[in-house]
């Protein structure tokens, strides 16, 4: 950030009054520029003994395979931005949604909800940011070809509670270390 | 948004390609400026029997009650920014945090995440925005003064989860119709 979204001048880093961090702030109208985390909102939609997995087409990450998901929007609950994800990425229609796990990433200030949902008709096809889709069981997840960490935790903790028997909600964090590694850790 | 924090030129709100929906827009340098939905995170704290309580000293709501939370900050776990909501605004520090709801406020652009937990020592005091803070018990909960629907809300499914002595992680929405009516379904 260089200048005021407000008024157009430039904005330097300080301390508000009042506050302990850092802020862009307007060295003309003194407008106080927030920087918040993202919330990704997505889903595990299932039909029958399988679960919806989209391979990207586009970048990051191009061409590895992940669950529909993606940034809310404003003015959308959460738990719709993850219906209209698994529309847009995949053309699939849910129902019986309910919520399966929270991630927080700290270290790229994203928070991660995805909802458990049943397909309504078990039609998907790829949309424009898939190159394609695919209903897949358990022996079928391409576990060295998942996008994301925070995709493969989630779809590990779905086979442990399926196996269990029992669905329960989830809050995870995830962190990277200086060599790399990432950490996972459930509360 | 009036000007490209990036540039400083002008933005214009257009539905850029590929989209489907309108977003501020550089007409110099084209960046497209998404605006998504913030996140409040904050706890329900227990010390024996009673909970934390902050009467707010800020603006909105000004004297009115509520529980300990604030906007999630960038480079902070959703759990972290609970506790340091706590620690901000009650001088309070926790421990065995457990995630206790999500709630969606579309109309708002906001997601609250509120944590269960308990006080490490039962000490609690008023931070900079608080005029005071209490631990209460549920016939001491000042129902007429709570500051918020989402705050009321989580309150009555905390003594709701309490009373069936099982605790379990619950999402809801809260929309608001034209007569200003608060709706709150739970999915």
């Amino acid at each position: 950030m260089n200048f005021c979204s407000a008024c157009g001048e430039k904005v330097e880093l300080v301390i508000p009054e009042g506050d302990n961090r850092v802020r862009f702030v307007c060295v003309q109208c003194s407008v106080i520029h927030y920087q918040n985390p993202k919330v990704v909102t997505g889903c595990i939609a299932e039909w029958e003994d399988k679960i919806l997995l989209c391979r990207r087409a586009i970048e990051p990450k191009y061409g590895l395979w992940t669950l529909p998901a993606g940034f809310m929007e404003n003015g959308e609950s959460n738990r719709d931005g993850a219906a209209r994800e698994t529309l847009e990425e995949a053309n699939a229609q849910l129902t019986n949604m309910t919520l399966f796990s929270v991630f927080s990433i700290a270290h790229i200030s994203q928070i991660y909800t995805l909802y458990r949902a049943d397909l309504v008709d078990g039609k998907a096809n790829a949309g424009v940011e898939s190159l394609e889709v695919a209903l897949v069981d358990e022996t079928q997840i391409p576990w060295q070809k998942i996008a994301f960490k925070v995709i493969e935790a989630n779809l590990r903790l779905y086979y442990r509670d399926k196996a269990a028997g029992k669905f329960t909600t989830h809050y995870g964090e995830i962190s990277r270390s200086n060599d790399g590694q990432f950490n996972i850790e459930y509360f």
